[in-house]
């Protein structure tokens, strides 16, 4: 009997990589449901590949798309999907949110790409897994490192994290020089090869930020705990220290296919010829560099917001959105991101304490959106 | 309640290293026994601080020893005294087997660092575990980061070992000019501070094709999925590599008290602050090159002995030891301890086959050593 699966924003690029995995590993899963924004052509040939269950398009322009559900409710529709066990979330940004709760509520895994989901509503999700019986498995190449390093062991044993951060591609480009990056720059990623909006998340260090708060609520680990290293070859993805001193870690040449079909098979791993096979001496010189704050202004606030707690997250999130969006549609410069988000962040929030609610996480989203624009205005 | 240690060669490297790890664990772990080969003076201090129950001194000279137990015989009664529950055996030689297989028989975890024990006797250590319900627990640095990286995982999920070797002080020499090198230059090793022969053997990568044939014992590997990769930084200290193509690794400054605290507390860790915290940004770059079998031609002998079987890592144990302690009295040049173990290796033999009996074993090793001796001297 296979187990069924979700694939939510099956276009994208975790979507595309999953059903690269999963058809390798078909005697071991079926696609029960498939949705994507808003690109119903592809979404309409994956359909026609997989034959699943259940088709969604969020935003379809209605010609092609092959797309039973439509609209937002879509995704919780396909992440609830009864014949569903596992769900794939590759939705990038916020709105992966309500799928996910959805999905934790009823009892299913989430194979979460999604950062927006740990970062906006951490608390609450970890409280919908709890009520439901659901739990969530990282997709993240750093999450799954640091995953693989602590799986079957107490929670009590890990003492420490250490997340690699390849530092994008202005790592050593002049501080000046950066601020005025194009968008063609900015997408040029030294090691990996991902979405546009996660790219940029890579240059700023933002996607760093978010990592750690996603780690925080993931492993249970203070902030003061989770460390993050420059590591420029992207080989090493993440390092676990355990009380005892010891420290392992996951390391191969970078893909996306070994963390999904981790998230697939945990706590298991399964055959699979899908990756490139580890060697050492390829990989070559493996060199490590501490952060520089200077070099990354909008990574300091993201964690500043992390300590924060509360709602200052999701509103590090949202702002980070609607800059990155601004930069993408070659509205504002590069340098001009981290600065929108600081101001956002720094601006008065109607709640910032903890125990926000989903409608506080939303509320503070919403606003912070708005401050964003308006910062990105003036 | 504590519990009951034996330290085997508890005056030697790893023994010391012991004891300073059970300083720090003295609610855990109690002194129940100690040996030492003849260094009777540590012994005594030894005995002293720790006041355990039986202390041994296999070649002793009668003064201040303070041993009760005297000659081999004291290893096993140590090995096997009722009070003990974990023996570390950090025996250098074949003088370790014995002891290995009566504390396994006996119902005892084995914390091995004697390498000898598994090269020996791997089918016969095996059985006397399944015997006598006891268990191997490697302290070798390389086998400890294996197991660590492995723990709690099912064995059929292991695909491929990867077993990192510094290169010893002559990787980068001459091979004329390494061929005489002195005991001096041999005893500096770059980054690990061991005893004489191991260091030796570090030199001559003998060291390396010893692990090969331990881990094939200890994981269930074939040695055709047992890879050697020169590592010079020493940081890495083995790869696991797993049936869905990742790879863990266990990292951190080089350090025995880490490896002999994690084979008490297997498959726990408990919390220690002796080990150095590990920096990724202070251990540097690290490099990886391919072992070239030119420059090692004991090393490949070894993986030769280790593919035939039977008797023959036995041999290739027993000429080396010869050798060493030969070329560490400076009766040879460095050059011809792989020339003599060659040569008895290339010596015809009594035995070869599989299912060599112990009786079968120590006759080799007796053979070897002749072998080795006459080959030296002529």
């Amino acid at each position: 009997m296979t187990i069924g699966v979700a694939v939510l924003g099956s276009t994208g690029s975790i979507g595309r990589s999953t059903l690269q995995v999963l058809s390798r590993q078909r005697e071991r899963f079926r696609v029960v449901a498939l949705t994507a924004h808003s690109n119903g052509d592809l979404l309409a040939e994956q359909a026609k590949a997989w034959n699943p269950a259940f088709v969604g398009l969020v935003n379809g322009n209605g010609k092609g798309d092959g797309g039973r559900g439509k609209g937002t409710s879509c995704l919780v529709e396909a992440a609830t999907h009864p014949d569903v066990r596992i769900v794939v979330n590759g939705i990038v940004g916020s709105a992966g949110l309500e799928a996910t709760l959805a999905a934790l509520r009823a009892g299913k895994r989430v194979a979460l790409a999604n950062k927006e989901t740990l970062v906006m509503a951490g608390e609450l999700v970890a409280q919908a897994a709890r009520d439901g019986g659901g739990e969530i498995v990282p997709v993240d190449s750093e999450h799954s490192a640091v995953l693989q390093c602590v799986a079957g062991r107490r929670p009590t044993e890990l003492a420490r994290l250490i997340l690699t951060a390849s530092g994008g591609p202005f790592r050593t480009w002049d501080p000046e020089r950066v601020a005025r990056a194009t968008v063609a720059e900015a997408l040029k990623h030294p090691t990996w090869t991902m979405g546009k909006k996660i790219t940029v998340d890579s240059a700023t260090l933002v996607n760093k930020a978010l990592e750690v708060i996603e780690a925080h609520y993931l492993f249970d680990v203070a902030y003061g705990d989770i460390e993050v290293v420059i590591h420029p070859q992207s080989v090493i993805h993440g390092f676990a220290e355990f009380v005892d001193g010891s420290v392992l870690a996951q390391v191969g040449f970078p893909t996306m296919e070994l963390p999904i079909l981790y998230a697939l098979t945990y706590p298991d791993r399964v055959p699979d010829q899908g990756v490139r096979r580890f060697d050492p001496v390829a990989a070559g010189t493996l060199t490590f560099e501490a952060l520089q704050p200077a070099r990354f202004p909008a990574y300091v606030v993201g964690r500043e917001a992390a300590r924060q707690g509360g709602t200052a997250p999701a509103r590090f999130n949202a702002a980070n959105e609607v800059a990155v969006q601004l930069f993408l549609e070659e509205k504002i410069s590069f340098g001009r991101i981290a600065e929108i988000i600081e101001k956002v962040l720094g601006a008065r929030s109607r709640e910032s304490g903890v125990g926000a609610s989903l409608e506080d996480v939303l509320a503070a989203d919403t606003e912070a959106r708005r401050q964003a624009q308006e910062v990105a205005c003036s």
